[in-house]
């Protein structure tokens, strides 16, 4: 097969679905982009299939990041995406509306492999990807390989429990990292403050912005302007970050850390040092080796990610 | 090379160092034993090598389990053995006393590679063990082979933290897994309730039995004669071993959880059943596949694990 051959990489976003053609140097070479659809799945993968089709050239392949739990072509749960409720077998249905293979991946261990081949973390053995966004998400690079566990649900650093008893999470559990770290609960607790009287420009911002939501945007703006809430929210949420990631550095014995997500987009550097400091005191041996670094792809990581899944599985078909 | 030649294995535990020659096929053909020195590690090695001298086939190579934390063939820091303070280079160091090959691992990583060789996980390809002793172990297969991480220091679930400001764990931090179900930790708790004015069978048990310290044996009859506290302090252990487990796999996705260890000889399949069922409420997707056992080959586990890593040394030597 041609090295030019291209792959259309899929980032399904609960904001946005971002479609690129990648070549086989991890190049993106075109580029489409939609407002996630509210509807549920079908809506969904009709958006992506008519973005695929809208970047011109046909794709030996497609690769698809999605934000939730994926066994193996199916989608088990998209929590963060609305009206989509049920199980769907992703690859397939997909594959009705385009005819080439199709490759499966979660969100973030998806946003970690683009980082992995043409990123951040290129030829790094051991690697953690912490994506900060609506939800936390994670992928493993472990030995030298992209790992996904025994279904392909691995990576979900967002529901380890930090504070047995803690915050309800989203997930429905109690003290999850997610459940201080993710930007949903993040906005719960913040409205509860208000609620209780509290004061915070971040509501404001995001009207400013004209954001349906506090983004990632929102939240770089109120911290560096200094709000108070917006502070304080923060400091938990990469004091939970710290524990998650030092408890995950003692199980595996990482080299690296990278970090990604809109926040990490917008903060950079600052973002990786604020995790690697709150880190540091949980781990059992002090490891010089092991780095912080932000995505060097940022949005095209997913993109990037999903491509070289679907590149995999057209090679191997 | 001969699959009939002899590798020793050497399971150095906090009360007892174990030794066994093992062959290619994973049987131990003799075993010597002894108390642990208290003396600090020259005389943990003196023993360790007149253990080994003692078997009288010379073996082809050594391979050593250490409940501690190693790094490349030197041990960083052993908190489970008396007047072990500082890092030594056990590979060298015991090579001026034994001539062979030698090789070096963690004690609950042996213990599983152990398992997974010859005993509750063969052929299984995500795996976590569980060591529960004096203090809390873990081992890791993933995708089909051993996985110790960057420097060999993987598998610490013992320090993965599952309540942030929790009790104070052996290893200064708090928190930890370990904290609420390592013996030690437990011991101290049990010590701290009497000192309050509870009152417990187990250190009656202790004193007829014989042993200098709360041992698993001790744990298990207290239990079984129904021990109030000893059973409250327990029901705390399995719980929290769920939370740390529960994280793990959401982590992971594994296949198996197997527990080891001096409790998980005595308890059984109770043992397994109660954590399998502490982990449940924590796991993000139920996962039907993954089995909770405890290790079949008991305490032979760490002496056919140590013997297989020293096995591949001399193989690869």
């Amino acid at each position: 097969m041609s090295p030019d051959l291209l792959v259309a990489g899929v980032d399904v976003g609960g904001t946005n679905i971002e479609v690129g053609l990648v070549s086989a140097d991890h190049q993106v070479h075109g580029r489409a982009k939609a407002n996630t659809p509210t509807g549920g799945p079908a809506e969904v993968l009709d958006t992506i299939a008519e973005l695929v089709q809208s970047l011109g050239d046909r794709p030996i392949a497609v690769g698809v990041g999605i934000p939730g739990v994926v066994d193996q072509g199916r989608v088990l749960t998209v929590p963060n995406l609305q009206n989509w409720t049920e199980k769907v077998d992703l690859v397939d249905e997909l594959g009705t509306r385009i005819d080439v293979p199709i490759a499966l991946g979660n969100d973030a261990n998806v946003g970690l492999l683009g980082e992995w081949v043409a990123g951040a973390a290129v030829g790094v053995r051991n690697v953690l990807g912490l994506w900060m966004g609506t939800g936390i998400g994670g992928g493993l690079i472990l030995d030298g390989r992209p790992f996904t566990g025994s279904h392909g649900c691995a990576g979900e650093i967002g529901h380890m429990v930090v504070r047995q008893g803690g915050a309800l999470c989203t997930c429905g559990r109690r003290g999850c990292a997610e459940a201080y770290a993710g930007r949903r609960s993040m906005r719960g607790i913040a409205t509860a403050m208000v609620d209780a009287g509290r004061s915070t420009s971040l509501f404001a911002i995001r009207d400013e912005e004209q954001k349906g939501n506090l983004t990632s945007k929102v939240w770089a703006r109120a911290l560096d302007e200094g709000d108070e809430m917006a502070g304080e929210l923060f400091d938990t949420a990469i004091e939970t970050l710290g524990v998650a990631v030092g408890s995950v550095v003692n199980l595996l014995d990482l080299d690296l850390v990278v970090i990604g997500g809109g926040l990490a987009e917008k903060m950079g550097s600052t973002l990786a040092d604020r995790i690697a400091d709150a880190c540091t005191p949980w781990m059992l041996q002090p490891n010089p080796d092991l780095q912080f670094v932000v995505s060097t792809l940022g949005d095209d990581a997913g993109v990037v990610g999903a491509a070289t899944l679907g590149r995999a599985l057209a090679v191997s078909a």
